[in-house]
């Protein structure tokens, strides 16, 4: 029965068994975390053998330099050409980075900044507004970095099949309005899959600004863990035969294919974009780890094989994924406090309770000790409007400790719903 | 005989001579290397069983974490113990990097220009003028960095002890001026270590700006070739000690005690600069490769470990450096048109020749098969005023090799000085 159809009455008695199984599970003293898209120790052990591929020096001669010394400043060649596999994009539009793409995400809005990309009129530091597109729920990491340079950021809604592209072609007509975060396949943290209308309205934007830039953060590309690998486009040819070829960097990495603690990242854009970015990030680095590169291309072989890996982290993540789903289904969808949806890839799962209900639910859950990412996070400025989106994270626990955590989250959730409604 | 003191017959008998084995040397078609302090193939070898430290995956759990996995910003406890000890500071005065220091140092000054530092009044960006001490001869990538963002550079003569610290003291007057680049341990490219009454001085500096900072890249710290390992002091302290706690910023990286293509570096700071910088840091990445630090403990162990590795590099080095140094003391120093020093450390020889004559030198080498570090590259915007400096980095060719081009060198020298004299 939906708690907005139960008599006062029944209310009462429902809020009392919550209150009673609350109380239950933190006399538990639970210590649990579903807070970040962190991958567990079981898939860190299914690719541990990255640490055996590469142990003979004379397996670092390769692609004609010795990966051991300085040089090659946007990465081997052979890292190139795996990404490029990868993502459908060639070689020479590939940039290779060390463990986090985030860094590469950083350095493009960053030397935007300080030095301008290449069709900017000036650095973004000496103009007096600089605003960007944020889909939202989103990334707070991708937020965190706009808002750090004091960007303006407009929320741009989610919609089941990619950002709301009326308002975005609205929007880019203002030529303050510098760019867009996008995770196009399984978005952080809804799952949703763009449609290829989605990406097509994308690549072919006309925005005033002949500097925006889309930051398309193809994170979990190859990160199925329910069903067959999903082909995605190469956007790079989409918006070059849009005439937009210098308008987007795509990024991946392997942080949740290997190691996240020690994987390597890829900037994928126009050869011109590489080449610009390339002489500003010379100044700062020599090359990023190209024995790291190596042992990541000894280890992953080609985009089959890596495939096939993702399989088996699939295999481990299906079960906890469905752990969480099913106790929403069986504890939270009957009661009409909350949707969510199914996802069959990326690494969470999105519920919208009623609003002004999400961070009553962590407060909540916080007490009874299972930590989540904090109410906000996935919206501009950490501030949801309608205090609504919590983004579970499910991969880091061992399943049974998982099944207890989202029963505690649905527990608090329900305890949020009932306290609000007595109000 | 000093070319100044020959006869006119004199110097055209020793033109005819240098000629002719200008021209046999180019005969010899000759594809040579001594443009960057670049280790050899022998040195790679000598520290390859960093690949085999870490292969089994239960190594990775270290300092109660899952090196593994994401997480800890600052890096691994135990590469901060490392480097800690190396430096003589203390671990959580420690920031531990990627494969080159000069990540780190890019990121301080970027950081000043789009958030400023700690007692910075607003960023740099946007301040009408920013100005920077460069000590030159000096480090080209150093200078680079700080021109990419515009600064103002103001060249400070190099002498026997460090820089001239009486004009040093002068310029901090200014408040535009709001740093100084150092390499206090056999500086690159000349070798000189900074003298205790320098450090004293540079400890002790009061710059009118508050936010002046010393880049303080301690790049060879360990970097003996030539006798024992010669113990330097703490510049956190002097600079806490003298009231200067968050002016300096110091660097280091395994780039020459490991593979320079995959190592560790850090930056040390105060407490207080370290958690400042760590929350604008913690925007861009997640953290740097944490198998690649715990494989680098596990490799380097300790100080007294490393500096016994040292030792190994300094007996493929020292016959390199010696190869360069004799030829010069032979073939060069009794004709007067050029001085140079004799270090113990570092990777580089510079020379000085009678002004005029280092593009002219180092563009008949080219035309010899040997490349050389560009004339003016020591010194900021690539400008050498009296076009007198050379850097010769002997580290990159096998011996054999190395004593061609040595010999190349000294007769393009000699060939340009007596070219010059005839006009």
């Amino acid at each position: 029965m939906m708690y907005k159809d139960m008599t006062p009455a029944q209310r009462r008695e429902e809020h009392e068994k919550v209150s009673a199984q609350f109380d239950a599970w933190k006399g538990k003293h639970l210590k649990l975390d579903m807070s970040r898209g962190k991958p567990g120790k079981e898939q860190l052990d299914l690719v541990s053998d990255i640490l055996t591929v590469l142990t003979d020096p004379a397996q670092c001669a390769v692609d004609g330099m010795d990966a051991r010394n300085y040089g090659e400043l946007g990465g081997l060649p052979c890292a190139k050409r795996y990404f490029a596999e990868v993502l459908g994009v060639k070689p020479e539009e590939c940039f290779i980075g060390g463990s986090a793409s985030l860094t590469l995400m950083y350095d493009v809005i960053a030397k935007a900044f300080t030095h301008g990309l290449r069709h900017s009129e000036k650095p973004w530091c000496k103009l007096d507004k600089v605003k960007f597109l944020c889909p939202a729920p989103g990334y707070d990491r991708h937020f965190k970095i706009t808002e750090s340079f004091g960007v303006e950021m407009i929320t741009i809604p989610m919609t089941e099949t990619g950002p709301d592209m009326d308002l975005v072609e609205e929007q880019v007509k203002d030529p303050a309005v510098k760019g867009i975060w996008c995770v196009p396949k399984y978005s952080n943290p809804e799952g949703i899959v763009y449609s290829d209308e989605t990406v097509d309205r994308i690549a072919r934007l006309k925005p005033a600004a002949p500097d925006f830039t889309i930051m398309w953060d193809n994170a979990y590309c190859i990160h199925e863990f329910d069903g067959d690998f999903l082909p995605f486009r190469d956007i790079l040819t989409l918006c070059r035969e849009a005439g937009n070829a210098d308008m987007v960097f795509e990024f991946a990495s392997t942080s949740k294919v290997t190691f996240p603690g020690a994987g390597i990242s890829v900037m994928a854009s126009s050869v011109e974009n590489i080449q610009y970015m390339s002489k500003l990030m010379g100044i700062q680095m020599i090359s990023y780890d190209k024995v790291n590169q190596l042992r990541h291309v000894l280890y992953l072989k080609d985009k089959d094989h890596t495939l096939a890996l993702m399989k088996k982290h699939a295999a481990v993540l299906k079960p906890k994924f469905d752990a969480v789903v099913t106790a929403l289904e069986t504890e939270i969808a009957p009661l009409g406090i909350a949707k969510f949806r199914r996802p069959k890839g990326g690494y969470f799962v999105s519920v919208d309770t009623l609003p002004g209900l999400a961070k009553r639910t962590l407060a909540l859950c916080k007490e009874a000790g299972v930590v989540m990412t904090g109410a906000g996070a996935t919206f501009p400025y950490g501030v949801d409007p309608q205090d609504s989106n919590i983004r579970i994270a499910p991969s880091l626990p061992p399943v049974a400790e998982l099944e207890d955590a989202i029963q505690v989250f649905c527990t608090c959730l329900k305890l949020a719903a009932l306290e609000s409604m007595e109000k």
